[in-house]
């Protein structure tokens, strides 16, 4: 096992990481900017070394101060939480070559996955669905019909040299066809100088699900079901849940198996998240791959009382991953609701000191966050400054705890979203199970 | 299910009754003493009644104040906690008969367990082992020393009337029988003015190990395996751990089997404790029975992923107990730290105010406690302030989780056992699991 991790990171990921160290015995360096000097996460560690000012480019995403701050504190492995540095392959490639090993996957599997064509070609080649469409740009209305036939209604009809929106046009069927293609060519001609379409299917109303894996590096590879994160705010995940409403057992079983199998083909290593769009017939498809650790794997920790911090630094560290398919079976049901200091309306990031700080308790309830009373949230860094977690027998279950729960959290002094996960989590369509990524959209 | 249930107690006890009624959408009612009032189980019941002044025997012993605010409030139910009134079959028979559902067993099975000569005498009928010893007084040492032979040494020779460790002599055979018999004869003539004496078989360094089990009343019963509990300080627990390290598989079963027997036998309601002394032999005795939740109870929750509390509102409710034994299961290892607000060296109680607290988080940790920044420990009541309680894969796991989370459990402003709890969890006698009620008196 390592005898000594540097995080480069902050807040609750940095501290969650600490803590998993320090469960595994080994030693914790903490780097920091300038004004993160009071945090909990400097505090917890057993080193801290200070990487330069607030902006994040002059510190948390400051490359050579970190590697100075590693080979400083003589660290053996730096784990790069998520955001930040996390996804860059440059900096997992700089750690490799400086002898620290990078706590994630290598730096040619996140390069891979971080350009999101040669991921869907890489994963299609796997036999994981992406969503179907031509290939590449259509030249014709006639060729195009024949597309959207062969793919089936609905179909999304895209300006090639398109974005935000512009340039898109959805057709029903055979009748609209026609009319959609001429008005995406239209719009793409006008606003982007070229009339070149593309066609996908368009997936009405999808869920966000995606599936936990882990890979050993050496073509063994572990998933841990779904989570559900169809609760967003401008593409943001707001609350996420395991397992997920959505899908059938035999869903589930197909994702599961579909991505181990791209796991196993990569021979990736380390902790990956593959997130689908799954739509109301339950067919789900490709959406990307995340190369580190999400935000929301607390909801599989709980869901299966599995570790998965840990797990990440024993296969970074050699371990043999001995933990079989077999071994990770679903215990209940957990949710997640991220915490931000935000106005729960407008969701404008709300800065500034907590001047009351009760964080629930007791059964199946956990807090990830590093804020505590007399903190100051700085407005450099996100928003979030919580996560609560709750695990019940079931989903009813789950969800009368989260509310009791969030009853009980206090935060004095800033805006949060408490509020707005109140009202989530007593909606009708909520209950019910009945959502989707426009969830939040239509009823709030 | 209940509509409103009034919980006769208060700190974290009160709370976590708070929390199971409200996962369970049953409405709650706090009582409190004069100086209880900004107490966390006031602020986050429903409806709160003030009972009466600071001490316990004017407010949460007043069985008249709590039944008028019972009255008053119109709940269904009482829950008694632990301790205060919990184990009063009066207070539980006047709760009976003005209508209140008593959560809790009859008031006829309080009574039996209440009188220690009693419980022993019914749980030896339902076939519980009990300590070995003579039928009441010995006549002479020549009866004696057939007795102790009989039973097989070491024995105890107890001085009918004695107490305090008086009139008490150990044997630890037939030649040194004589002697410890006359003297212990001989003291007790002196001290209690009666030369009769008793024999029981002495275990020497025994565990405490207690088995929880439930029964709805009707003649079903269930146990939750084992607690160890041996780490005390005068007989008053510190630290508790399951499941055991002290016992097998096999005594793991016939402790479940029997006390379940027991359970079935008694026609018993609701959650029970039933106390054994295990010695190095594995041999188990019967010492008392708990009629009541104990403080313990997050242990067996966390090893089992069970809500006792929410069992324990299902069974008073009336639901038919659907769970069944093979349910049950230990999917990990929990220990639980009491944190005291007491000396950590001379075991004084330390009152005061709280002027900085942060409890610790993350996977696999719990925090039970009714504290917050800036509330003050008030010196009526009892100095346990919080409950920690870690899961872990193994106990390797729980111990590391365990001390990592007791690195960061911060109270500042008074004492409390947290230092003494990291000695006992890096003491090389408790990591390797050998312990006995002995260990604090040895060790420390």
């Amino acid at each position: 096992m390592f005898n000594k991790v540097l995080i480069a990171n902050r807040g609750e990921i940095a501290l969650r990481i600490i803590r998993a160290c320090k469960e595994l015995g080994i030693k914790t360096v903490a780097v920091y900017s300038d004004v993160d000097r009071d945090s909990l996460h400097v505090a917890m560690a057993d080193e801290a070394v200070c990487i330069g000012p607030a902006q994040s480019r002059a510190s948390y995403l400051n490359v050579k101060s970190i590697m100075a701050a590693a080979e400083i504190a003589d660290a053996d492995a730096i784990h790069p939480g998520y955001g930040f540095l996390a996804e860059n392959e440059d900096f997992a490639a700089i750690c490799e070559e400086s002898g620290f090993k990078f706590i994630g996957p290598s730096s040619k599997h996140i390069a891979m996955m971080g350009n999101k064509s040669a991921a869907k070609d890489a994963m299609k080649a796997f036999g994981v669905p992406v969503v179907p469409g031509s290939d590449g740009s259509v030249a014709d209305v006639k060729e195009g019909l024949e597309i959207a036939k062969s793919i089936g209604f609905p179909v999304i009809i895209k300006a090639a040299a398109g974005g935000g929106g512009k340039g898109m046009r959805v057709a029903h069927n055979e009748m609209s066809f026609m009319n959609a293609f001429e008005m995406a060519r239209a719009e793409g001609a006008n606003a982007f100088g070229s009339d070149e379409v593309y066609i996908e299917k368009f997936i009405e109303e999808p869920r966000h699900v995606e599936i936990q894996v882990f890979g050993d590096g050496k073509g063994k590879g572990l998933h841990f079901y779904e989570r559900e994160c169809s609760i967003q705010r401008r593409h943001q995940k707001l609350l996420e849940e395991a397992p997920s409403t959505g899908i059938s057992a035999e869903t589930r079983r197909k994702m599961g198996e579909t991505s181990v199998k791209a796991v196993q083909s990569l021979q990736y290593e380390n902790a990956g998240t593959i997130e689908y769009l799954v739509d109301k017939y339950e067919n789900f498809y490709f959406m990307e791959m995340n190369t580190r650790i999400q935000v929301e794997h607390p909801v599989t920790e709980m869901m299966t009382n599995i570790d998965l911090l840990q797990l990440q630094l024993r296969i970074a560290a050699g371990e043999p991953l001995t933990l079989n398919q077999e071994d990770i079976r679903i215990v209940g049901h957990a949710i997640e609701c991220r915490i931000n200091a935000e106005d729960p309306e407008t969701f404008r990031p709300c800065p500034g000191t907590i001047t009351g700080y009760n964080i629930p308790g007791g059964f199946g309830t956990r807090v990830d966050s590093a804020c505590y009373d007399g903190y100051t949230v700085l407005p450099y860094y996100d928003s979030m400054i919580a996560k609560l977690i709750v695990f019940g027998k079931n989903r009813e279950m789950a969800i009368a705890r989260m509310q009791r729960a969030l009853d009980e959290f206090v935060v004095e002094g800033i805006k949060t979203t408490i509020p707005l996960h109140k009202r989530i989590l007593e909606h009708h369509a909520f209950i019910k199970g009945e959502i989707s990524t426009a969830f939040i959209e239509r009823y709030f």
